[in-house]
């Protein structure tokens, strides 16, 4: 697969439709996995690493998959590198290494398998809106295809071995990212993340940067990947984030009946400045259609529709930014470039 | 003069062009007059208050001034008396008594007399932009006309006698209102204020609030009414302005040069939050269209035309918007009224 048929538009799996999709932006499921007879990444030099990403990719070849969407850190710059960060096919911590690591695209970027970062193998899969199950159907199909032609280091006491402890068993780890604007503004968003992680769920602001919580967003996942059944970790996922969706949307309706204006105010402006910046910081921008989502939520608005502004998230980051313009840009330069991006896509939306 | 007439619309002389007013507001003259014969009006009691009304309209009328154009505090309620604030047809210490106070309009409220506030006579003239010649010309002429029946406190030696020695001599106040926001961002505004004192000049903040400078408006006035003559105090206010105005072009074109990207970035999200906001307090009204102004001045746009912005500046304080819905409302009220009849104004003002 080439580059250039990867960034041409946004991920196909954010810009569609998914269920709940006005209040989880999507759905991740991940499976950490190991090849047996090789000791784990951190522990490993670098010509055994480079014999893991043959044994994985000779696997996947028989499995069915075709290697030539295996793109190797090797052949990335720093744009590409983050380019991929941005669309989530691979994680900083892959990012980082200049070699012996790699990503395997899969299903139009709805898949990816990190090679050699924590693990040998990080499986994943991403889903646009609350589908954490179609997520886990993913990467559980491939796991399967994977296991039949790669050995998979695994214990009949622990499960599937992994590098840090925290993964083992199943391996596995479901997260949703979510927008909960009305419980963050109604200050009950402490309440839920305390409650959530009593029951075993961590929540953490988008970015993961302790308490700055940016546009609003919070990635909930399971703590633990040991002594529950697959199955059980998603389910007991689901079930809390459909509460904390209950509890959004009671917080979303005593706003309107209590600040009304405020919001709706709000909401408008918020599109007002979108329509108008000539210069708007990643950090600006996703607060500000934060307060879009709200309105759409909220039925104060239908455009620009939730899958477009899934698509900005992407479209609007910096490594994004600099390919669309085929140059690299300093940060002031960005901002004006994001402005303008987000000034076409809000062209046609009336205030 | 009915009340309704006056406040159908913005006062004439503000919405129509004058000189320099991409920078200057307004121009102002005032002069303090009393009746011989009388105390001033801080050691009258309202018998001889109620006199010197009757001794005024009297040489009004036989001035040619049409005495039914005369408003009496006595008839006008919290509303009315806020309109008339509003407009700068009276003032706030007029406005805070009851009886025996009032105003006489003239020149479709280009001008206005008022009656028994700190002085017996208060006979004022406002002028659209820079031209404060203009504004003396009138009140010259009104204080002319009105001489010739009325008997005027004067002593030979110190001129006209004021119930407070600042006003003594000519009874004189000339300012302008003006718009600095290119010297207010390069910090160099201080340095002006500073070095107009210096000549005698008073540089305050708009509404006069200390630091608490709104919509980067300023009132620069002469600081003292005696010694000098009319013409003298005119001509030196206006040529420290003349030079204020030089500053303040050659401080914008530091910043497009400097800061381009941001400061068009100010002024096209200001258009944006105008156009789309559901509630705007006054200070934030006047904040953004600072920024409108900012932008006509620097070519970047020519919607609204500065007549407008200058109507607005009216028609948006609490007073007007509550006689335009008929009916008192409360801040967030008004913010949502204000708002309205923002969006309204910039409904073809594109972004």
């Amino acid at each position: 697969m080439k580059f250039e048929n990867l960034i041409l538009a946004v991920p196909g799996w954010l810009a569609s439709e998914g269920p709940e999709n006005g209040i989880v932006i999507s759905s991740r499921a991940r499976l950490a996995r190991n090849v047996a007879g090789f000791s784990y990444v951190h522990r490993t030099g670098e010509d055994r690493l480079s014999e893991i990403i043959t044994t994985v990719l000779d696997g996947a070849r028989i499995s069915g998959y075709d290697p030539l969407n295996y793109f190797r850190n090797e052949d990335l710059d720093e744009l590409h590198k983050n380019i991929f960060i941005e669309r989530h096919l691979i994680s900083p911590a892959l990012a980082s290494h200049s070699s012996n690591r790699g990503v395997l695209v899969l299903e139009g970027e709805r898949c990816s398998i990190l090679i050699n970062e924590e693990d040998h193998l990080r499986i994943q899969s991403f889903r646009s809106g609350f589908n954490p199950i179609g997520a886990w159907e993913d990467v559980d199909s491939i796991d399967d295809r994977l296991g039949q032609t790669i050995p998979f280091s695994f214990s009949r006491k622990y499960g599937y071995l992994t590098a840090c402890p925290t993964n083992i068993g199943t391996g596995l780890r479901v997260s949703i990212l979510i927008h909960l604007p009305a419980l963050v503004l109604t200050k009950e968003i402490q309440h839920v993340i305390h409650s959530a992680g009593q029951i075993g769920l961590a929540v953490r602001g988008y970015y993961g940067e302790g308490s700055d919580v940016i546009g609003n967003l919070f990635q909930i996942s399971n703590q633990a990947s040991f002594g529950k059944a697959e199955r059980i970790i998603i389910d007991d996922l689901i079930s809390a984030v459909m509460k904390i969706i209950e509890y959004e949307k009671k917080a979303s309706e005593t706003l309107m009946k209590e600040a009304r204006y405020q919001i709706e105010d709000k909401v408008w402006r918020s599109i007002g400045i979108l329509k108008s910046a000539r210069m708007l910081s990643t950090n600006e921008f996703m607060n500000l259609s934060s307060a879009v989502r709200l309105g759409h939520f909220l039925r104060l608005l239908d455009k620009p529709n939730i899958e477009s502004l899934n698509e900005m998230m992407v479209m609007t980051q910096p490594a994004h930014l600099q390919a669309r313009h085929g140059r690299l840009a300093e940060a002031t330069e960005r901002d004006t470039m994001r402005a303008e991006l987000v000034r076409e896509r809000f062209i046609d939306v009336k205030v």
